[in-house]
């Protein structure tokens, strides 16, 4: 009879995998430490994964899925807070959006930090790799851009700024989280860092109308 | 008689490894496209270089030289501005300080325009290589922090943000650029990106004391 996988044992084999791979890279982690990690067998590895390489893929679909999932509960969440503050205007909006994306980026970041590791092992197994990781950054890159337009066109932001450099820095400095964090032993002040990072952010793009009255620039027509 | 290498001969093979290695990544690129791209016979690229990855190295040492030399003219020029504008305060500050920080801004994203290439190579050829390049973005990320956290302390910078989190934005931003550019083809509007991204940053770091008037929120002791 052939052997069975044990139950549980695939998890377990995840597990195990991801904490071999994250601590010395997928090129030098060895399928028999990370059955050992796993309690079981190195033969037993291999009726769960063909490889140490097919167990590395598997944990990347899931940061993937992760990623996904957490973009788009984001995206709905943002597009009810605009639904409901539709009529808002001036400086109780910019409070308003800020303590709200303070709340949806503390659970971005407690993603990343979950899986920073993951992601730091990822960048550094090489292109065939890293290719997925850099379409879901474009396509981030993108929506981001995209959306930062729309609210330009709807007056709802500052429009003398370029769509794509807010998109660089917002993408930008959640991978500069992801590759500081990553050295870090102690989890940092999520809630904290995301008040600081979205103050800058918000008061930054609201432009002025948004934070106290603007400065007269044109004369008014006198029609 | 042995050989010797030929005048003018090492920068060609750098040049053309630089194409080589960008174009394929570290791995793949090969020693006789080096060579016939820099119009030598592949034995000849021996007498300039041990190896491949001797060539390649060569190219990064001298990116880090130029990424150094950058960063120490930039703090310099950031030093002057400030001693030469140490009485000003409010807005026209910050007037001033976006307009010299576009000037300077400019000259990075060149160098870092320039190098984009070499630097995503960088990024892929593995954990060896990119030691380096996570020391240099380590030691600017502490270097940023230090900076804003003195800026705050002198007043200059509104206190309520971390200044770790400013940090990972300015480095991530300039590493979203770096990304999203290494892929394009035609130079995009340096000058209004670093506008774009440093009225952002300096209206988000300066508060509300150097925009305009702060509203009240305390009430004032009545001595």
């Amino acid at each position: 009879m052939a052997r069975r996988p044990a139950p549980g044992a695939h998890e377990a084999l995840l597990e195990a995998a991801r904490e071999e791979i994250c601590r010395h890279g997928l090129a030098r982690a060895r399928v028999e430490d990370i059955a050992r990690r796993a309690g079981i067998s190195k033969g037993a590895f291999y009726l769960h994964f063909r490889t140490k390489d097919a167990a590395f893929a598997e944990l990347v679909q899931r940061l993937y899925g992760a990623l996904e999932e957490q973009t788009r509960r984001r995206e709905e969440a943002e597009r009810r807070f605009d639904r409901e503050h539709g009529d808002e205007d001036g400086p109780a909006l910019l409070r308003a959006q800020l303590e709200f994306e303070v709340q949806v980026d503390l659970e971005s970041l407690e993603l990343l930090w979950r899986n920073r590791h993951v992601i730091r092992a990822l960048e550094a197994a090489g292109p065939a790799w890293t290719r997925g990781l850099a379409d879901f950054r474009r396509r981030l890159q993108r929506a981001l851009r995209d959306r930062i337009a729309a609210k330009q066109a709807a007056g709802r932001l500052r429009r003398d700024i370029d769509p794509s450099a807010v998109a660089d820095l917002l993408v930008g400095t959640y991978e500069g989280f992801v590759r500081r964090t990553a050295e870090l032993r102690q989890k940092p002040d999520l809630a904290g860092w995301a008040r600081s990072f979205l103050t800058i952010f918000y008061e930054g793009m609201a432009g002025p109308a948004a934070r106290a009255a603007p400065p007269p620039r044109t004369r008014r027509a006198t029609t």
